[in-house]
């Protein structure tokens, strides 16, 4: 084993120095203040549970996403968790007894066996909250404008939304009468923007025009508000059981637009990110300048099925490490005071009394290793006949 | 699969609900925070990386207790942490140029294939600091000290603190010319503290009777403060080069005894713990009640070498679980205020201004899922006459 081996770190996987740990550490317990302020109860699941728990529903896209081991004790199969979302789920299914509704907020490592993306980490750290109980909108209405508070808090200057709603592309595909192979491929077709590739295989598959042009129209609804009024219209005849979900994006936009007229909403009626799971709204956050998502979230009504326990869902998570990135806060370094070694009671009871005012005290320990320039330290205690004096460091 | 499958945690993993995490979250920041105040600068380092990196040096011993995954990346072997300090020990050397004392502190989850003693979990969350490039005794000073001000600042009554050296064992071994199985048996005797059969080993392997009675004398070397007079006494004629050692718990005992006159110290001066990368003081402390160490520390050299930068180095880990459930801190759950559905504009903005304040402020979302008495709200906001009022409940 070469010296380089063990000061190597695995690609994608990124430790995190002290002055950005100190920001993300900030951010972390600013976000989780916000979420208790809201009635969000912190929970701290395991980082490592049974598969059978960490995949199912919810977590059924993340396979190959998560790392397994093997349980010494019970023989069975763990996984490291890839996303944080199926563990709330099964404890509020299992773990809590609440009849109403139930907010959950969270933050903690995640892992990946590959990146999401290819500057993506694969150790995110993932804050977020998740509302079980509530099937009305207002619950999505709560959560979407919680994720505006965070970017706010962030200090996320320009606030981007992307909106959408499977249950649009859900109810097409029935009332188009597509089987399940159908389904997928056109399900594949549409996540990858592949508009010649849809226009081709509508062509070879459905044979009702009316059908096959909505189908075309559908990666054509994205854009500002007003691709709810052209859905509205499009879809009214053919497809009369999509107005429902056209109706909860409208409502989710009006109210979110009156509470936070700064965002930009953007709406991507093909857009289905979690299809698998997600049973109504979806949405993401994106910045400038920053090709993924910084958050995403929706509903997922029945994830709780899995679990012994229907119960309606939504939520968002959030990267709190590209979080980090974009906000625009002011840096947590804050100096301090360089101090000589404590060797009597006095000059202890100095020291003592200064980080009790919440003072950043570093002592000298020995002449050897004092390097003054890598302390941060702006000011120094300085001991004049007999008296303990903090005075500032002139450079 | 059964439904009780995905319900079941592994043995020894648990997940923390609601008051205990909130609690949990509290003690990690007021922890994070003393340190800051001490000059300890936050890391993160990933929760898992390659095994070459965690398990040189002061990870060896850790091989046993390491989860192990293959990385698809690289195709090499990733540990998942069981100790995050051979992190920062790796850090130290290659990540940070500092020339002079470096210090660092951390907090996250480490995992261990199995628990560490029957009732432990396996999932513990670690807080800690490591304080390298300081040889010098005030260091291990520094770093007991602030082990004592985390327990207070937990709330921990009774400060508790075994001291051990494992230069006086080390000392002792090559003076009375031990080879290396011997001195592993001895060692593992010591362990044991099995008294018979070490006076049974030491019949059978050491002819010398000076050194005989030494060996026999050393697990009988604890107690309080004269156990230090008594061992000085004993070393002084045949093992001299055993004194420094003794000098060194001397010196850290009366600067600690001033400091903190409420501290227990309690001598063990054939305590080993982590011998084989230990190189000094080494401690813990312990509370009653309560079998397992809550923390552990000590100076431990030579780390640095395998990283290739030797640098001196000391620090302490806590379990944040153990400690929590330890302490005699006020409960963190504060009630809040329930409020009705923000529907409007004035409605909205009564709410927000509530959590401005930095109020918990509930919202109702519908009828059907609210369920009062699982929401800890202890007032309620209501709407008289246009007017936005918070009154408390009546129950």
């Amino acid at each position: 084993m070469s010296l380089a081996d063990r000061w190597l770190l695995p690609d994608g996987i990124a430790e995190i120095l002290p002055a950005q740990a100190e920001n993300i550490e900030l951010l972390r317990r600013d976000l989780l203040n916000l979420y208790h302020r809201w009635g969000y109860d912190l929970v701290i699941p395991p980082v490592l549970e049974f598969t059978e728990s960490l995949l199912t529903g919810l977590g059924s896209d993340l396979d190959l996403m998560t790392f397994k081991v093997t349980d010494q004790i019970s023989g069975r199969t763990m996984g490291l968790r890839a996303d944080i979302t199926p563990q709330t789920a099964r404890m509020d299914a299992h773990s809590f007894k609440r009849q109403g509704a139930n907010r959950l907020c969270y933050a903690g490592h995640v892992v990946h066996t590959k990146p999401k993306s290819p500057l993506a980490t694969r150790t995110p750290i993932q804050a977020g909250v998740e509302l079980y109980g509530e099937a009305d909108l207002s619950a999505d209405i709560e959560v979407v404008s919680l994720l505006l508070e965070s970017l706010s808090l962030a200090g996320v200057e320009q606030l981007n939304i992307d909106l959408g709603h499977v249950g649009i592309f859900r109810a097409l595909a029935q009332a188009t009468g597509l089987d399940q192979v159908q389904e997928l491929a056109l399900f594949e077709l549409l996540q990858q923007k592949a508009t010649s590739d849809i226009d081709q295989w509508v062509s070879g598959q459905i044979a009702q025009p009316d059908f096959a042009a909505l189908i075309r129209a559908l990666p054509k609804m994205c854009g500002g508000i007003d691709v709810l009024e052209q859905a509205r219209a499009e879809l009214s005849k053919f497809v009369p059981e999509a107005l429902h979900a056209v109706d909860e994006l409208s409502n989710l936009a009006r109210v979110i637009g009156e509470r936070y007229p700064k965002a930009n909403l953007y709406f991507d009626l093909s857009e289905l990110r979690g299809y698998h799971y997600h049973t109504g709204v979806v949405f993401a956050a994106f910045a400038p300048g920053f090709g993924d998502a910084i958050a995403n979230g929706g509903r997922y009504d029945h994830i709780g099925e899995v679990f012994g326990r229907a119960r309606p869902a939504t939520g968002f998570a959030v990267d709190l490490g590209a979080l980090n990135r974009l906000a625009a806060r002011p840096s947590a370094s804050g100096g301090g005071i360089l101090a000589p070694e404590p060797t009597d009671a006095a000059g202890w009871a100095a020291v003592q009394a200064l980080r009790t005012q919440g003072e950043r005290v570093v002592c000298t320990l020995s002449e050897a290793s004092l390097v003054r320039d890598e302390l941060h330290c702006d000011r120094e205690l300085v001991c004049e006949n007999g008296q303990y004096l903090v005075k500032p460091i002139c450079k």
